[in-house]
C-alpha cells in the first residue's frame, strides 16, 4: 500500500521500517529532517513537509509527540487533512487524548476520509523487532483493510470497538497500570529495604510466583537498581499520559484516586529534576519520600 | 517427622492433607473440632488442646486466623510454647505482623526452641493442590530441616533471608501488591465500562498483553463480571493484612501512600457492608463512586 | 467612571448594582437579556452585545463562568478586546485559570489596553451586601485608578501583586482551602457521627474554640445539616475551580494531593448525580463512603 | 480538692501550677523527678510513685504522653488504680486512644472508682496561661464535681457527652483538623512560592479575610518563615495523634483519606529526620516534593 508516515521518534522509526520491510511503498516526513532521511535506505521517500506526504497516499499513520503535535500537523488550515485524499484512511498510533481522537474522527468524515485509531503497546525495541501490540478501533471493514499494517509491525492486534476513541481509552488505561505497578513495587523496594532485604532478591520472589508479566521484571529490575537514565520513554511523557487518562476520567465522571496519587509523584519527580529520567524514576519519589537516598542512578 | 499442626481453616486443612500424604505423622488442633475430625481420614491424630498436640512434635506448624490467635495459642502462660519439646520447631505459615514475627523468635530462643518464618502465598484450591508458593526465611540449617515440608505442601520455596521476620515483610508487600493490581483493574474497569466498553474484553485485552500474570486474570474476571460472593479470601483479611504492611511500613518509617489509599477503601467496603465477600469486592467501592451500581453480584 | 458590566449572575448582578448605587454610569450586558434588563431600575444601559457594551468604556468588568466564556467574548476575533477603546481598562473578577490571566494580560497589550485581575471571595449575599473580599493584581497604578470600583464593591481590597496572573493564584488557593476545610469538616463529622454524637455539636465545639473563622461556621452548618439544596456555588463550579488549581501547580510543578483528592470526591459527587447542589454536598462522598445515608438534604 | 497530678511534661507544669494557684492541694508525681521538685515552689507535695500520688487524692488527673504511658501507671497491677481510694475521680487529660478511654473506664467502675476523660487544647503558653479549651465528657454530676479544676486551667469547657471515650474522639478529630490546616496551608504556599509570590504575604491575606481563626496565623506564621525548630509539639506526637484517629476511624468503620494523606507525610518527615521538629514541619515535605528547599530553619 501507499502509506505516509509521519513522526519518527524513537517509536516510530522502528515501525516505519518495518512497513517498508514488508513492502509497503512509504513516503516519511519528520520534523527533524535527518530522521527521515535515514529512513531512504529501507527505501523509502522524504517529504518536505507533512502535506507533500500523505497527497497520493492510501494511508496515512502518524506518530507524533503529543495532541498538540497532531493538531498542528494534521487538523491545522492547510494541513493534512487538506491534503488527504478522499477515501484514504488516517491511523493514529500515538499516545492522544480521548476527547482529540473524537475530533479526529469527525474532522475526517466531513473530509470523506476514514480514521482508524490504534495506539500501540511496547517500548522502542519492541516497535523495532515488529513485537508491539495493536489496539484498533474503528468499523470492521476498516479495521480490515488495515489488517496488513498491522500485522508488519506487531505481534499481536486487539479490536477494542468500532468507535476509534475506544482504543485511545485502552491504550490510556493500560499506561495507567503500568504506573500503577511501579508505584506498587516501589512503595514495597522501599519497605523491604528499610527492613534490611536486597529488592533485587524480592523481585526475584514476586517474579517467579504471582507477578510473572514481563512488565514486573522489566520495571522491577530499573527501579531495584535505579537505573533511570537510560530513558526509553522519558518521564514528562508518563505525566502526560497520566494527565490524559485523568481527563478522560474526568470527563466520563470517573474517580480514579490511584491514578491522582501518581500523577502527583510524577510532578514531584519533575519538580525535583528528574524530566530527562525514564518514567519509572517516578519511584524515586518515594525512595526519598522514606529517607532512601538514590545510589547514583 | 512427627508434626503438629493448628489452625485448620480453608487453608490450613488443605496444607494438613498434602503434609499426611507425604507420610509425615500429624497430629491436629483446631478450635472447632469437627474440621480436625476431618483429617482423621488422613490418618492424622486429633488433641484436644493446642499443649497436647505438641507435646512429642519435631515441628510444629500454625496456620491461624490472626496475631490475636497465634498469641493466645502459643505464647500465652501455659501454651504451646511451655508444652513444645526443646530444639523442636516451630513454623508459622500465616500472616501475621513483622513485630508478632519477631516476638516469636525471640520467645523460642529463650525455651531452646527454633523459629521459622514460612509465610505461603495461594488462595485454598492451591493449598489443596500443594502449589502454593513458600517464602521462608530462618537459619540456613533450620530451612534445611524444613525442606521435606515446604516440598509437601508447595510448587516452590523461596529463601528471603536468615532474619525470620523479614519473610512476613515479603508476604505483607505480595498481598499489597495484589491490592494495587485489584485498585488498577478496578479504576481502569469504571472508566472503560462509562466509555461504553465491556470490561471483560478489557480485560482480555490486558492479560493477552502486558499483563499476562495470572493474577490479572483471577481477580479480574471477578471484578468485571461483579461475582464477589464466593469468597476465598474475606474482605475484613484483606483489611487486616493492609493494616499489617501498614504498620510495619510505619515501624520503619516508610510512607506507603497507595497502601493507604486502598485500606481507606477497605474501610469502606466494610462500612457498607461486605464483610462477607471476596476483598476482590473492594473494588465495587471505586464502582460506586464513580456512579456504577453493581450487576448484582 | 464609564463601566461596561458582561456577566449578570449570582455574583455580577450585585456587584454591578453596587457599582450603579456609587453612582458610575452603567452598560451591562448579559446572554439572557432578562437578568441584564433587571438591572435598568438601578440605572443602567443595557447593550446587545458585549462589544457594544464596551465602545466607549474606560472600564470594562468581566464576570463569567469560566475560561470558555472570557476567551468567547473577550478574545475572539471582533470580541471585546477589538471593541475597547485604547487605554482602557479590564477588569476580570470571575475565577479564571492563571493561563487564561496571562493571555489576557499580553492581548490587552497589544492593543494598548490595561488588564487587571481581581478576582473576590464571598458568595451571592456577599457581592449584593458589597462585602467582597476583592484580592487584585496589576502595576500600582492601574490599582489605584481601580481602587473606587473595588471599594463600591467589597469590604477590603488586597494587594496581591503587580503581575495580574498572580492574584488568580491566589484566588484558586484561597479556593482550595475553603475545600479543605469542607473535607476535613465531612471525615470529623462522619467519625463523630459514627461515635454517636451530633456533629451540630462537635461543630459548635470546634467553632467556640479552635476553628472561629466564619467559614467553618458557614459550611460547617450545611454540611452537619446535609442542606445542600440551596446552591450558592454549585458543585460543578467546585470541581472547576479544582481543575484549574491543579493546573496551576501542574504549570509550576507543584504536587498538591489534598487537591487531588479532593478532587477525586468532586468526580464522585458528579457521578452520582449531585451537580445541582452546592459545592459543600461534596462531603456527601465521605459520608456516603463511610456507609452513612444522608438525611435527606 | 486533694488532687494527685501524674504527668509534669509541657503541659502538665502548667496545669499543675494553675491548680496549686486557685488554691488546690496538689500531690504530684514526674518520672523525671526534677519537674516534680520545680513545683514545691507552688506549694505542692512530691510523691515518689504515683500509687502513692493518689493514696488520700479525691481526684487524680493523668497528664502523660501516651496510650502506654497510662497504662503502665494506672492499669499495672499494683498501679494508680488499686491505689485510688473508692468514690474517687480520675480525669484523664492527655490525648489517648478512644480505646483506651474506654478501658479505663469500665475499669474504675470494678473499681468502684469515677472516670472523666477531659483533653484539653491548646500549646503549652495556653496551659501555663489557664487558657486551654476543655473538652470532658462524663455524667453530668461528676462534670460537675469537676468543674473548679476545670474552670482553674481554661478558659472555656465544653461538654461533649455523657460517654467519657466521646471527649477523646472530639480531641483527635481537632487535631485531625489543625493538621489539615497545616497540609492546605503548606500546599498553597508551595504554590504561590513557585509563582513568585511571598508566603507571609499570601497568608497575611488569607488571615484578614476567610480565614480569620488565630490557628491559620500560628501555624501559617511558622510554616511560611519555615521557623519549625522551636517545637511547642513534636513531630512524632502528630504522628501519634494521626495514627489515634486513624485507630478510632478503623473501630468505627469510617475512611478518612486526607488523615491517611496528611499521616504518610508525618511518617515521611521522620524519615527524613525532622523528630525534633514541630509538627508543623510536616509541611517540609510538601515543599520538598515541590522541589523547594528549607530556607534552614
Amino acid at each position: 500500500m501507499k502509506i505516509a508516515f509521519i513522526g519518527l521518534g524513537n517509536m516510530g522509526s522502528g515501525i516505519a521500517r518495518n512497513l517498508a520491510k514488508a513492502g509497503h511503498q512509504l513516503t516519511v516526513y519528520n520534523r527533524t529532517r535527518s530522521r527521515a532521511e535515514e529512513l531512504r535506505s529501507s527505501g523509502a521517500t522524504v517529504a518536505d513537509t507533512p502535506e507533500q506526504s500523505v497527497k497520493d497516499a492510501e494511508i496515512v499513520i502518524t506518530m507524533l509527540a503529543d495532541d498538540r503535535a497532531v493538531e498542528n500537523i494534521v487538523l491545522w488550515k492547510g494541513g493534512v487533512i487538506e491534503a488527504l485524499p478522499e477515501g484514504a484512511v488516517h491511523i493514529s498510533m500515538s499516545t492522544i487524548s480521548v476527547a482529540l481522537s473524537k475530533r479526529l474522527e469527525s474532522a475526517h468524515k466531513q473530509f470523506k476520509q476514514h480514521y482508524v485509531s490504534a495506539p500501540v503497546f511496547g517500548r522502542p525495541d519492541a516497535a523495532a523487532a515488529a513485537k508491539l501490540f495493536v489496539v484498533a478501533a474503528a468499523p470492521a471493514d476498516l479495521i480490515h483493510r488495515c489488517q496488513p499494517i498491522f500485522e508488519a509491525i506487531g505481534q499481536k492486534t486487539f479490536i477494542a470497538g468500532t468507535d476509534p476513541a475506544i482504543a485511545n481509552t485502552v491504550k490510556l488505561c493500560g499506561n495507567f497500570m503500568i504506573t500503577a505497578v511501579i508505584e506498587s513495587l516501589a512503595e514495597s523496594f522501599a519497605l523491604v529495604r528499610k527492613s534490611g532485604m536486597d529488592p533485587n532478591q524480592f523481585l526475584d520472589i514476586m517474579t517467579s510466583s504471582l507477578f510473572s508479566a514481563p512488565i514486573y521484571k522489566t520495571y522491577g529490575t530499573m527501579i531495584a537498581q535505579e537505573k533511570y537514565k537510560n530513558a526509553g520513554f522519558k518521564l514528562p511523557l508518563g505525566l502526560k499520559d497520566n494527565r490524559l487518562v485523568l481527563a478522560a476520567a474526568q470527563d466520563a465522571a470517573v474517580p480514579m484516586p490511584m491514578a491522582s496519587l501518581i500523577g502527583d509523584h510524577f510532578l514531584a519527580a519533575i519538580a525535583q529534576g528528574m524530566s530527562e529520567w525514564d518514567w519509572s524514576a517516578v519511584a524515586a519519589i518515594t525512595f526519598r519520600n522514606a529517607g532512601l537516598d538514590e545510589a547514583g542512578s
